[in-house]
């Protein structure tokens, strides 16, 4: 992890006269340049499945929907002040026939000309560019598992471990029972970086559309997240904190589950709510078994 | 608040099979675009203090320093579909000789052209922009003002309290005995727009750049928070959460105090600790006062 994390020494104060010199881990981040014959765009991320995160961001930005939509994803000629590789630039080569995105990438995703700025422009926008109807996905998700997925996404967070610094995004399999199990599990300075690294790893892996999914997220769910969903065609969105209420309003267009402040114990549902089942719990749990009758 | 924050019906499950309906309020969440004869960028935030949003958005990116470089902020013709304004389309007017920033924002803000894409370049591309020399600043503060500024800055997040969903930036001014005082809070679904809010607050004020002053954000520390603080001549940035590796790198360049995992009994500090004094609590404190001697 060595661009991953990086080692800084930090000095820790108390309140109590206490202080101590180490060295610390800090998550990593450094930009990122996308370039489709052009530069396109920058971010900044964290290193590591850049070309996850840059086939994500293909996705979210409706440029791409498919695996085979992208011919090729190479490290470009970019060199650190010493002469090393910097492997901070990613150049795509789109599939023939596959249109390369507007110059101007904000106005298209978040505003359609017909109607203006605001949050129902937004929406319509996302929509227009959507190929996935998540609507149409019949999706459940038992109430035990859905609670259960902080916990499982912090358990395998490894870059959180070492920095406490990074959002993480995971990405859980959900069969006819309702039952979740983990598919992939990304982490980013950026959390919307985390959800494109999930969403690029899916497409490289031909999985888009993610039917039959739920994405849990560490921190809030805002209006970007949320698209970032639907774009790969996921059902449920649940996050550990809040959402916005253009996520609420972007959920409930698209037909997504979306869960708030989900805590071990108890969760908030904003959109979507009939698709969360078995909320009594069942006799057959660990603690009842064999005892009740 | 009405359009800070919004009422939506929510559904609390719990794992007990507890289930209740009620109206949560949800951070409020809607684009801005920002024109300066044309469209610029459009960004999404919390609406509210558009106009502190806007000209903190132009001294983040350069292209603004004091209160006269900008003639006039005026809001635009948007209207949502039931056909009543906006307000969400911010108009700038820059004073003459004030020249109007590059098309491209996010070339011009993560790279340099002269040494590629890389971390190093990236602060060499904010060192070029930036017109405050930030280690000429000999502000200092004392260590339990430092640990109380997360306390301080929760007790004025009021959309906070509604809503759980927003992050803040708070900028205190600090005295030449390192103690502090509130200037001035700003909330945002975006973190990076709560700082721009508060620096554009103060251009508004006539107080760019914020020299002997500190800003305590709400969640975590990247580049571009330390990047901004930079742009505004703030000397100290604390956060309650943790610094990214080229946030630690940029402070430690501009020779700003970056302070992270502020919990109120403990502080981590990343960069600048010479900027931290009585790191030894005096005997003056209440608990002490009138019996020890």
């Amino acid at each position: 992890m060595a661009r991953v994390t990086r080692r800084h020494p930090v000095l820790r104060l108390t309140l109590d006269g206490g202080s101590r010199q180490r060295a610390d881990r800090v998550a990593g981040e450094e930009p990122l340049e996308i370039r489709l014959d052009v530069p396109w765009t920058v971010t900044m991320r964290t290193p590591g499945d850049d070309f996850d995160l840059v086939a994500g961001f293909l996705v979210s930005e409706g440029v791409v929907s498919r695996s085979s939509d992208i011919a090729a994803l190479t490290y470009g000629p970019g060199v650190n002040p010493d002469g090393t590789a910097s492997y901070n630039i990613v150049d795509v080569r789109l599939a023939a026939g596959v249109a390369p995105p507007d110059a101007d990438r904000a106005r298209q995703v978040y505003t359609s000309s017909s109607c203006g700025i605001c949050g129902t422009a937004s929406i319509e926008a996302v929509r227009q560019t959507s190929v996935f109807d998540v609507a149409q996905d019949p999706t459940r998700i038992a109430l035990p598992e859905l609670l259960a997925l902080p916990d499982r996404l912090r358990a395998a967070q490894r870059v959180f471990d070492a920095t406490g610094g990074t959002h993480a995004a995971g990405l859980f399999a959900v069969d006819a029972k309702g039952r979740t199990e983990l598919m992939c599990v990304r982490e980013d300075v950026g959390r919307h970086n985390a959800v494109d690294k999930v969403v690029g790893w899916a497409l490289r892996e031909g999985r888009i559309p993610l039917s039959s999914t739920v994405l849990q997220v560490s921190g809030r769910a805002s209006f970007e997240l949320v698209q970032k969903a639907w774009m790969a065609g996921i059902p449920a969105l649940a996050a550990v904190s809040a959402p916005s209420s253009l996520a609420v309003e972007l959920a409930e267009d698209c037909g997504m589950l979306l869960a708030g402040f989900s805590r071990g114990s108890s969760v908030n549902v904003y959109a979507g709510a009939e698709r969360v089942t078995e909320r009594v719990p069942t006799r057959t749990a660990e603690a009842g078994a064999g005892t009740a009758r």
